[in-house]
């Protein structure tokens, strides 16, 4: 079977397709994206490569980030981060204040908002300077000392950011913020910020697929049984309310971000980015979706 | 790998453990089961087999049932099913009414009691005799003609089986159950009610790591396609709210049922048989996910 | 004050208004229904009574009829009966199953259909023969032999009563009722099913305003403090909701129903019924409740 | 009837009864009041007063100034001001936010604190000075121009303030909050540090029982109509979720605040302010309520 040739195909067929989405209009910043943006890059632990379309210009990677704010998480603290936020699917949209209040401050997974706050937390406890720590921290992953925040990103989320700032006192309000909530809210609208291509997307999200481990000299950034779960939760909670919808089409542990990027694993073999601005009701990538079900059905690579 | 000698050595190590787990008092007749039972059984589909502990033993599969429902109503109709429920984890218990009040009638998955009996419904007008046509299926589909409900254990279930009343009544309220209630609960508690062993258990679900064929003959019960989407939802729903901790402990499909049973599938691979009656608070056999973390992770099979 | 005049002069100007309502469509035997009738009497505690428009046509006072069946009961038990149910208003609409979950099968008021059915199933504990005996205490309160219940009508809206079986099954998973479910249903529905017209609705309920006697011979229905609890429990709970609303805009405790009936209180004033069937979108009489609104207004006799 | 009389043996009765409350501990200002003191002051529209107890003490009013914000928006803008929050009971905690995400931002009332947080956004639109306005607002309709904040309490209140600052943000979310949630909350905090004594609470809350008028010249602070309006709201919502339970035992409009205070009217005849500073579940002051029960039974002066 040959990547590059189905990859090739599939995108083809999906660059065509009217899939109806818009582009995000939340973040001042975001709604001025080409919707006409459609990129792919895959990445393989064998070491193949191959990219189409957009898959050099960068984007916003938005919630995607959110797995790599758990990784640091996770590396530094193991277990015990889940005494403060839970794996479960949330069965509600991504900025839902609900459950937390039934639950009294106990987010239901690390990838909706309310817990990529309380990770944020962590690391804003953690780190010694949590902006510049975190990148580093992506840089090394990723073998890339590109990777960069985008100041105009995180102040454009933040001018309009008030559902956060009501998520995140709210969460205080039950004591599962431990820093003050201004701090960790810029830590958050930073950490939204990080711009990526797709080739550096699916580069710096190959450990998922690789054991834990960076392909380029095998360095451990997770243990085996962490990067397993990092993935198992990617796989019930990776797209909000459309997390089952994702691993029923699809099959494969992935997450998404309001800026249109989709990151999907196979574990063992390859990490595939994805990047198309339009975005359906749930606030994921139309053609992102589309296009890795049908690469998943054609590879008959999902790992169900 | 041995997995004669990993399963024996995990089995010894969990069966000591005190889980503190509870045996349903739910059903009268349910509550009379020894706590003290605990198999397991493996298949795998290169012909290999081993079991352990209780695993001849009959015990009632309860929602395990709701697998093969799903699967016949599935191969039947096809994708036309999801116009009637979805494939979402609901984030609630298994026999909550709150999200259907919202969703108008459409129940999150066909794992959660609402989202059963919905799949129970569609059999009923589609079978000509739901129960002699449906046990027919499950005896063909596992090779064994001596599979069969327990009319005892159907007539305790509906003797206090308020909620399930009150669920069907509700959906058909939004006009999502076609036929009449009474009709539907009656199949519903026939299917909850099939017994099986461990050894049975495996086996009929064999066709579920086996690209949907049944293994004696190769025989198919869900084209490829089918089968991929079966296990993907046992994966985000397949144990009711605690479906995101059992992805991230044990990390293969699955799905529990009250009586303490759990059946996983690794795909390709092969399909395990659990039964300890007793329930953690979550509905869900304690020694069961104990013993399946443990084996993934000695044997490094869990599916991320 | 002349109430005849105002009463004919606010009549005149609300007919003639497309308050855009429907008549319910919910039972069938309801949809039939004329939606141009518009009744209204009423009778003052000094024996002044008034009626206009279709005030002596029967027709089915459904919920309103609630406020009796909560009569005979807490007559009956006293104060004991609030150990199975409340007396907040839901915030929800008056078929709601969300908050019973939370509650643990405890509804919030005797109005809403679940605290109706609890009611319900009081009196089929402390009636010998709850159909009769509830029959006749209606027939002395109103000191009116003839009140009945159409049994046409109770036919109708159990054949289409999904959500109250569901209800009623519910609660009984809760252990809130007591009885069979489907004999609590079936008094239900005939409580539902009783027909007056406006001048006999009006002079039933004079006791509310009567300090709790009966008009006639001053017999007691309610002691002083049971009147005025009933009356307060309607302010706050009498209209699903919409109580708020009601009583933001009307001032008077009241209770409607959804044959287009309104039953409102001025204690130690009038008791008055309006009736019209055209129906707001909470379920409450349109014209009916713009009837009240001016009605108050003109005469200052709202209780605030 | 001497009303002096039956408050002083309600008063002593309940003095010495042991209701189980606690002092709020949440603003750190208010953990540290005596939780002894006990006051009570009643004035008549017919100018008589009395006052027992700790009547003559300043306290921190809080949510009963909820009242006077409604009040003086109201005022300013007659109904214009519905179209932005509502008038139904909640049926949840005063600091809710749940059902501000089904319902859009829009709050059920202007007694819960999200409404409340509308109605201060309202005024900071409307103001010049909103702090200085609306405090020469209260000195004017109180007759009383000592009467003042207390800056030590409202920055007691800001410094734990994440609840409320999650609601300005979360309501500011969905665009019903129009000024900087900052200054709005800044407000709010001011308005809920008011002190008064019951006195002067008895006093200022007297136009609700004189049709709107100031006591002492008659002068006018709300329309007839307004002010039913504003009594009735306070019927349906001033207790949170208890409102039901204060309408059904005491029978009067009233409204709470977690300092322990309650403001009672009864329209055409006195108003009547209570203090005790112990607290129940559902924050309201337990003393406060039983007092009042048994003085309306005693009196026999429920509006109902």
């Amino acid at each position: 079977m040959n990547y590059g040739e189905i990859i090739t195909e599939v995108f083809n067929a999906v660059e065509v397709e009217n899939c109806g989405g818009q582009v995000s209009s939340y973040i001042p910043e975001l709604a001025g994206v080409n919707p006409k943006h459609f990129g792919v890059y895959l990445t393989t632990t064998d070491h193949f490569e191959f990219g189409i379309g957009s898959c050099y210009q960068k984007f916003s990677i938005q919630s995607v980030a959110k797995v790599l704010s758990l990784t640091l998480a996770f590396k530094m603290l193991g277990e015990k981060i889940w005494e403060r936020l839970g794996v479960e699917p949330s069965g509600t949209p991504f900025n839902s204040l609900v459950q937390l209040e039934t639950d009294g401050g106990i987010p239901r997974n690390p990838f909706i908002n309310a817990g990529a706050l309380v990770i944020c937390d962590i690391l804003v406890s953690q780190l010694k300077n949590p902006n510049l720590d975190f990148l580093q921290f992506i840089r090394e992953t990723s073998d890339n000392p590109t990777l960069n925040y985008s100041e105009t990103m995180a102040a454009s989320e933040k001018s309009v950011g008030y559902r956060n700032i009501a998520l995140c006192n709210f969460i205080k309000s039950f004591g599962n913020i431990k820093n003050h909530p201004g701090e960790v809210l810029d830590f958050y609208f930073r950490l939204c910020s990080i711009e990526m291509t797709c080739e550096e997307l699916s580069k710096t999200f190959l450990y998922l697929a690789n054991g834990g481990h960076r392909i380029s000299d095998n360095r451990q950034v997770l243990n085996a049984s962490q990067t397993k779960r990092v993935n198992a939760i990617m796989q019930t909670c990776g797209f909000y309310d459309e997390s089952g919808e994702f691993t029923f089409k699809v099959g494969l542990p992935g997450k998404s971000g309001i800026g249109g990027g989709i990151i999907a694993i196979h574990p063992g073999k390859y990490s595939i980015a994805v990047w198309s601005p339009g975005l359906n009701k749930k606030g994921n990538s139309c053609k992102g979706i589309k296009f890795l079900e049908l690469l998943t059905t054609k590879t008959k690579s999902s790992i169900f």
